[in-house]
């Protein structure tokens, strides 16, 4: 039965959740194929999450290899394969819990950087798991810096071998998943030396562990790298190479190699392999990121419409704490945030399909700005995300707190999104970077690419807003923020310059210039988050009262970052403290209006109550009776603790006889 | 041996360390007890927190127990008593890993609700841990508002009993920690119901386990309610009454008393006891949030000083991290907020001494002010060390996300203080609604309490400062901020009665406000602590380079306040576009003089290498071996892992005659 405080909730709904849901799979027939995808995963035992928030590091690892290899069972039975439009699904269903993904990352290094003879060798192996591959390239000493890779790769002419060696503690490899206690190969990542020069890093395949016992290889040292704040399902492991030696044909040399006799060839253009490197940092942005936002939103909306805390009203019922004003503020601004990430993402994934196209028919020109974009929305949309989970996951108070809501181990598992696959610091200061050059190169009338035209033309003036009403135009809110926007980029352009003109060598400039560099950049990309939301918004059909709702989100978003950040606006006067305060009015308004579609709003992201795995979320909002069943589940009820025997008995014993 | 590139940053330190410590710690005798406590704790085995990272739920439970037994006899043994100047040094020096912190919570309510005669027969009991006790208040379905509490205590005049049940699911007991497996007593919170009226929240001695054998009492149901972000070491429990009978003695009746025949009687003032929970939120301060900010920012720091990573100037050997403007950016405001709370801490304590010694001569007349300080600075410090600590694991990279970093306890325990003790937003409401009556009173010309008589006097205007430097004068920026606190206060004042007067219900127009308010409450509390910050410096002795660098930090801290929320200072214009451009050319230019000083800064907390239990924050900053040889005890490479066996090697067992 559903808790009446939620089902009262939903008779408001002022559009038809399950048409948002449609749109927002990009169909309803790709809703029927989710639908399906899940019904399956979640039917079959072996995939169950239920006992997860109670399992150790080891049990988690256990359950992720169980449910890896019953995945390939399972997609041979349905029909589904690795390409199939089913996958995405299959790992929404799943979220994410399952090993080898680190296996993927193997395959696809050697279908790109391969050449046809090792991905004949290699890829019939991987693919039905006849090994098992890793991916080495981060060392304890080094992260983002590639270059300064300490792992050497020494070419023996005599034994056409080459020979791996990480030679110092700071150039063992740490954090490759599925590396610790699963991988019997990797593809390690190292500089390759011949005739004493060095080549920079190149990869290479080497077996770690036997295929007869899974013992570690001669010279190689191999393990678990411990706990870690989330991801106990995945091995990341350390490996110490000693004097290894691997064929020569074992270094990917689809794009150079190293010949017989010593001679190292280089060939062809390795820039659709880079394209696809930045590429994963779009293809994340789904699944890590805004999916795990959408459920947090699910869990903590859905929770504030059944939570009764206080009186609102002397004399009433105490209130639902989604009927708090300061509630609604921390919430709904992250519900708006969720449906605008999705929409940057759906706007990412359309741009580098045509890049790819581009790319295909060996036009470049695009890829610039396609790993600035890359880069600067892995980025912001990570951070923001990861702060939108912790809202949401404080906003629930103490039952937010259990690990049974959900919501911690979504926010310990987001916030590593901020550190993978580049980290966001330096992410930004690669968008800026593009963005300084741009602006320079419109400052001086040359052409731009398209997501940064406005560049071009200095805007100067001032917010055309006459009233309230007015910021509900997203013309309005639009043009601050790219006011905002060609403002921090071209004040730093200007201080970088002013800096370099009065004599400070021009690396040390760039560091003076950072923190406003990353300003810059985020302000560049929220722009656009705002641009791409309004578009959309404007091209939607108006039934369904969809357009309607979706308005509404757009403006809190744009509004909600103008009243977060007052600051950027009011800077050189392009909105007046009279205007900010206009927005702060008008903000304040749309926070009430979107709250009668709260959790309609939350129902459309479509998670089944197994998906949320949640005490807090479940659709049926009977939240105290969830946390009292969940927890009577927990080892630590389980059995009479030996504490007593061993250390409460002798204290207690002689106390009745005191009382 | 100490890591180079840390040796090198002690040699540059512009202070005496030693003489910054005894400063902290408040006189040199007072560095010597705390090293003298730390080094016995530390000496002794059972207090070792070394392999904490690598235990379950279970493990750490029994540990805590283990530990809170032995303390016992270790203070015994020391002549360290629960009262002593030494007390607040243990804590320190087990980290708050041990169990029993209820039992004194329990211990305290007899004393403070407790008659003579009640204290009289429990209170030895407890002292001598004969009883373990814990505090019954938080309910399933009843955090902040204690009216709202379900449960139940009828009493029974036949028997001269109260019943006590929990007649809902709701009403369940959950979260009262030494719970779910210690306690055998606790201090239950019920409403009062004599005749059928209900009388209100009252607190009950209520036995729940048997001391013979520990099995649960008859009507009790309760248990450990699982799994949480942090706390691991703490059974927080659930408990259910079902026809409970506990003896009319039962009752704490120092204030009020249900005499034999049913007559309810109250006498006395209640106003001590309320001002001891007020002090509660002050006494956490120190132990729970500035000093995990102040571990935090050592490790931080620590490694941000022997991480080489990228290059600043090409040609060049890798860039210690800590000299990117970017990580000094992040990092160096985190630790002029742990100086700044620190004295925060101190004024606090100080207030309340005060207050307390009014309060015993019968003068309540500070109480209000103490309350809403007392929760004011509850939730800004929290909530600022909270964020601050999460900045500082993210800025330590993928090493920071390990468990072996101690950052990720650190920040999953310091986010429970955003909760506990008072939800953050409703305190600064409280703090609000005491500043909002202050601002009429001030308008109307009545007398206000010392903390807010800025309110009497608007002070409109602009920032005088016509250059860069002049933002280094403590009186340019204190009054920034005070005239700032005074903007929000009183717009938000104006807000409130204009909507009343427009007709809104006065609850309605409330919580229309209550986001500004909170806005407004925070801006206080900064303005408190920037000006004491200020005159603390201003006190100190000019020798040994304190005062400087203390000066420098208390710029930081102020001018980072205004950098991070310019939109509230440029509002209305008090400081300009280009008066911000200073500040924020003199915040950066700042951080440049203050990364001189940053590893003798943390050293200056003087923590232990097993007190900080971080693989990257040790004094000698050899943290690669650190990682290495701290993985390796992780229980995943204790043993081959099961899932080899099972599910790997038939996939694997005949790939070695296809390779």
């Amino acid at each position: 039965s559903v808790n009446p405080d939620l089902a009262s909730e939903r008779q408001m709904a002022s559009f038809s959740v399950e048409k948002l849901t449609a749109w927002l799979d990009g169909g309803a027939e790709h809703t029927r194929m989710r639908r399906a995808v899940v019904e399956a995963i979640e039917r079959d035992p072996v995939f169950s999450r239920e006992n997860q928030y109670f399992q150790s590091q080891n049990e988690r690892y256990e359950a992720a290899v169980r449910k890896a290899v019953h995945l390939q069972e399972k997609m041979h039975e349905m029909g589904w394969t690795e390409n199939g439009p089913e996958f995405k699904y299959i790992y929404r269903a799943v979220s994410g819990d399952i090993a080898f993904l680190l296996h993927r990352i193997f395959m696809r290094s050697i279908s790109v950087l391969g050449s046809d003879k090792q991905i004949a060798k290699w890829m019939p192996l991987a693919t039905q798991y006849q090994l098992i591959g890793s991916y080495a390239q981060t060392e304890l000493g080094h992260g983002t810096y590639l270059q300064g890779l300490e792992t050497t790769a020494v070419f023996d002419i005599t034994t056409q071998e080459f020979i791996l060696n990480t030679p110092k503690i700071s150039a063992m490899k740490w954090w490759p998943g599925d590396m610790g206690r699963s991988a019997t190969h990797t593809v390690v990542f190292a500089q390759l030396y011949v005739h004493g020069k060095c080549y920079g890093v190149h990869p290479f395949i080497v077996q770690i562990r036997s295929l007869q016992d899974h013992s570690l290889c001669p010279g190689i040292t191999a393990g678990d790298i411990g706990p870690k704040m989330n991801f106990e399902h995945i091995d990341n492991g350390y490996l110490m190479l000693q004097n290894v030696r691997v064929p020569r044909e074992n270094m990917l040399n689809k794009f150079c190699e190293v010949q017989p006799d010593g001679t190292y060839v280089r060939w062809g253009s390795q820039k659709i392999n880079y394209f696809t490197m930045t590429t994963v940092r779009i293809s994340l942005i789904s699944d890590e990121v805004v999916i795990p936002l959408m459920k947090a939103c699910t869990i903590a909306i859905r929770y504030s419409a059944v939570r009764r805390q206080s009186k609102l009203k002397p004399g009433e019922q105490e209130a639902k704490i989604l009927d708090y004003q300061t509630q609604q503020e921390k919430l709904l601004p992250q519900l708006a945030a969720a449906y605008a990430f999705h929409l940057t993402n759906n706007y990412l994934q359309e741009l580098f399909k045509k890049g790819y196209s581009e790319i295909q028919k060996n036009n470049f020109d695009r890829l610039p700005e396609l790993h600035a974009l890359s880069s600067g929305f892995k980025a912001t949309i990570t951070q923001y995300c990861t702060a939108a989970v912790e809202i949401c996951l404080r906003a629930c108070g103490g039952h937010g707190y259990s690990l049974l809501s959900g919501l911690p181990s979504l926010y310990t598992k987001i916030l590593a999104s901020c550190i993978y696959e580049g980290e966001n610091t330096i992410l930004l200061l690669q968008t800026a970077r593009f963005l300084i050059k741009c602006f320079m190169a419109a400052s001086a009338g040359q052409p731009v690419p398209p997501s940064v035209t406005y560049l071009a033309a200095a805007k100067p003036g001032k917010c055309p807003a006459k009233n309230k009403l007015d910021f509900l135009s997203p013309d309005i809110y639009t043009e601050a923020y790219q006011h905002t926007a060609f403002r921090l980029i071209s004040s730093t352009a200007a201080k970088l310059q002013d800096l370099i003109q009065s004599g400070v060598k021009k690396h040390d400039a760039w560091n003076q210039c950072t923190v406003q560099l990353v300003q810059a950049a985020k302000a560049h990309c929220h722009y656009i988050t705002v641009k791409n939301f309004a578009e959309t918004v404007e091209k939607l059909e108006t039934k369904a009262g969809i357009q309607k709702i979706m308005k509404h989100l757009c403006d809190l978003f744009a509004l909600h970052g103008i009243f977060s950040n007052t600051g950027v606006f009011l800077h050189d006067g392009y909105i007046s403290g009279a205007q900010m305060d206009m927005v702060t009015a008008l903000y304040l308004d749309l926070l009430a209006v979107i709250r009668k579609d709260a959790v309609p709003l939350v129902d459309a992201f479509d998670f089944t109550d197994k998906n949320l795995n949640s005490a807090l979320g479940s659709y049926d909002g009977q939240v105290y009776q969830r946390l009292y069943e969940w927890a009577q589940k927990s080892p630590t009820n389980k059995q009479m603790s030996p504490a007593y025997e061993r250390y409460l008995k002798p204290l207690l014993h002689n106390t009745l006889s005191k009382l």
